[in-house]
């Protein structure tokens, strides 16, 4: 048994090349014309280098009308030692030079202490260093714990074949512990966990007054103008003080103990950085919750949109038939989605007066929202492994996105899930230009191996 | 001196197989590429009738980027007999066979009691009805007013000529009473009196939040969403029961009088024909006032569109940047537009927080209300005419559209305006199979000289 550690520093150049090759697979999951031969190939590179550094029960799982999705295990730890999932995807965002790439974005290259090429940190690079973490300690004889790597082709298109999968597979995924690299941290210096992600549930409302629209001068005084109704509606949904004026609404919220508070001020947005960041003229929300809590650790009723009735260039003295808005709220633990649905569908119906009609309709997947807790071993073994990794302590931000598969595996196995990230924000994922800092890569692999080792030794 | 009713029987035939001819002149204002030459050719053939009936200082008034206004008078009543001054316009809408007419639209046919062609109701055939009088009480010589016509050609587009010329022309113009044949009675057998119009002023609110839209996960909580924001601003503009909550907005209002109140019952709409004309589930508005009252004798805030953020199909996290309303007042007398514009805008800007910024911006002209008192002698001499023409009272109507040209004649001449109609809301005006029926236009003839004479009886 020889150091990991090492093995990494010696390989370190032959990982950044295969890393390379990986990337020069344009599987962009969403374009099933030209692209599904592509997604195909990542998969058996993959499943090949997995084979090579010595997984096993490799198995590319294809389902009809899916991409494929990888498992392999190594449970050699022996029985006593924990079981580690690790979770990542091979598939990316589209990518054309004509949205703006220096570079063809499926010809990896790197310009000074950057690799660039789509999927270079969104996820390619993260999970690759979490397999070649894998395959040091494998090589090197010293791999404390059993492994189980799923990685999806199709993360990008949500995923849709992995959360059919893992619910029909709890006993073959039973594991201690999940790990997921493919998230941010706060900077090249500065390590950070996310360690809990907001959840979703999506709607649209519609007010229905007249049959059609009318002349507002023949009718303005007796109909109840729908775009004015359903502004009373959306007024009626939040108290003068922010909060969310829905009966029921906080009752399962879990609250923020003073420990939780004191970590997360290290993160704590300043008014000046909201301004700069945002653009808005003054921060908005609870009172009693600094702004970083408000986002991360709050729930929030939002309007994503709104259309009725003229509003063209000009006037127009319509009196329109109908309203429509889209609404969501963001959920905290422990909150459940469906709940929150039926109760915010029950106030806007008693909102709603009987001088117009109005629907609310669900829209899309309900996504659960995701806590570890920030005091539990898994997470703990985090902590240590970016304080080797980076040799500093990382800080603890609670994201106010919603990854539904943390959820998904979080609920399905009764396990922490670890977002072990090695990104940064301005990676430009999504966009043009992505890349990937090579030392990121580097400081991931060892990283994600005191993160395995530290798991082991609690 | 011979009977002019009887001059207006005799001739009837001729009169409608005149007004035949004027309605074969596609003088459609608005299509200025294609009809700009025969809205030229329908002001020299009215020019020509007025000539031949015995109008006198006949003038086509041609400005540069307008259609022609016509005048003509005829002053030979007497200094103390009153002077009438009658209002109407040549211009039609546009119409196209392609629109659902059943015949070409200039080519007037009679199917049946009906006569129908573009412009039969609106306004050719009601101004026609209003010449033809003219020549009755002229070709048996006994007028016993003075006459002012003022027959313009651009109502369609919004009178912009006559309300840059009215002003200028007010000692030219001056007269005891106005006289306008362009409105609609309630049914064939049940005359009525607009004697109301309502005032308009429009504007629209734009909210700004963040400098570009955002995802809501990152800041959902803590950014004052602008589609909310402008919910709660249109939401704070009304109180519950209805009536607009803006300070000083209801100050200058005229209050109705019992014996006016009286008179409204006979139009009072049932909540019946309420559900049936308008589709919506029930009606709305002011509790202590009935809604024929709603909708004339009370000013309100209405809100013709709104649109901000996503509001396509499916789901989109949005947190929108912006958002936008059109709203507009209909006022009545004694409203001021630009005074309840200013507390529009001053209440709105009070709803406004500083979490978002908020503009208000007027558009378009604003509209004076109109009001004849219904004890005014002139008005007492239309119900003297419709009683005569028709054989039954009229009813009194407040109208809750706005005619801008109404009031601009009450306050720039300081004259009651009278709205002798002799159309039909079914005339199918601006629509395709616009027509008029054949006895509303001789009816309208006799009527037109009966309200002349009741008018000099006074």
């Amino acid at each position: 048994m020889s150091d990991p550690h090492k093995y990494a520093a010696e390989h370190g150049e032959r990982f950044l090349s295969q890393l390379q090759d990986l990337l020069r697979i344009p599987s962009v999951s969403a374009d099933k014309t030209n692209h599904t031969a592509d997604v195909e190939q990542a998969a058996r590179w993959l499943a090949e280098d997995m084979e090579r550094i010595g997984l096993e029960n490799i198995e590319v799982i294809q389902e009809e009308g899916h991409h494929p999705l990888l498992y392999a295990e190594w449970m050699n730890a022996g029985e006593d030692a924990p079981t580690v999932l690790i979770y990542g995807h091979y598939d990316v965002q589209p990518a054309e030079v004509r949205d703006g790439w220096d570079t063809p974005p499926f010809e990896p290259v790197i310009k000074g202490d950057k690799l660039y090429a789509r999927g270079a940190s969104d996820d390619k690079g993260q999970m690759f260093a979490q397999l070649k973490a894998a395959e040091a300690l494998l090589a090197t004889d010293s791999c404390p714990v059993n492994l189980k790597f799923l990685i999806e082709g199709e993360e990008e298109i949500s995923s849709a074949g992995l959360l059919s999968y893992v619910p029909q597979n709890v006993g073959k995924l039973a594991a201690d512990v999940c790990v997921i690299s493919d998230t941010a941290i706060l900077g090249r210096e500065e390590p950070s966990i996310v360690y809990a992600l907001r959840g979703l549930t999506y709607f649209e409302v519609e007010v229905h007054g007249p049959a059609s629209d009318l002349h507002s001068g023949s009718w303005g005084g007796v109909v109840h103008n729908p775009v004015q109704a359903i502004a009373e509606i959306i007024a009626g949904l939040h108290n003068a003080d922010g909060s969310v004026n829905v009966s029921g609404f906080y009752d399962d919220v879990l609250p923020l103990e003073a420990d939780e508070r004191e970590k997360l001020k290290a993160v704590e947005m300043t008014e000046e950085r909201f301004k700069a960041s945002t653009g808005a003229p003054q921060p908005w929300g609870e009172p009693a919750y600094s702004l970083t809590e408000r986002i991360g650790a709050r729930p929030t009723l939002e309007v994503h949109g709104i259309e009725g009735g003229f509003y063209g260039e000009g006037a127009k003295t319509v009196l329109p038939s109908r309203a429509l808005a889209k609404l969501s709220c963001r959920l905290v633990a422990n909150q459940d989605p469906a709940k929150i649905y039926d109760l915010v569908k029950q106030r806007i119906y008693e909102l709603a007066p009987d001088t117009v009609t109005v629907d609310v309709r669900h829209i899309g997947a309900n996504g659960f929202p995701a806590l570890v807790d920030i005091n539990d071993p898994a997470l703990q073994a985090a902590v240590t492994a970016y304080e080797r990794g980076w040799g500093s302590s990382p800080k603890y931000v609670r994201g106010g996105g919603s990854i539904p598969i943390v959820a998904e595996f979080q609920n399905n196995l009764n396990i922490p899930v670890i977002l072990l990230g090695f990104g940064l924000e301005t990676d430009g994922i999504h966009g043009p230009n992505e890349h990937f800092h090579v030392d990121m890569f580097h400081k991931g692999i060892d990283t994600a191996i005191h993160f395995l080792e530290a798991v082991a030794k609690q």
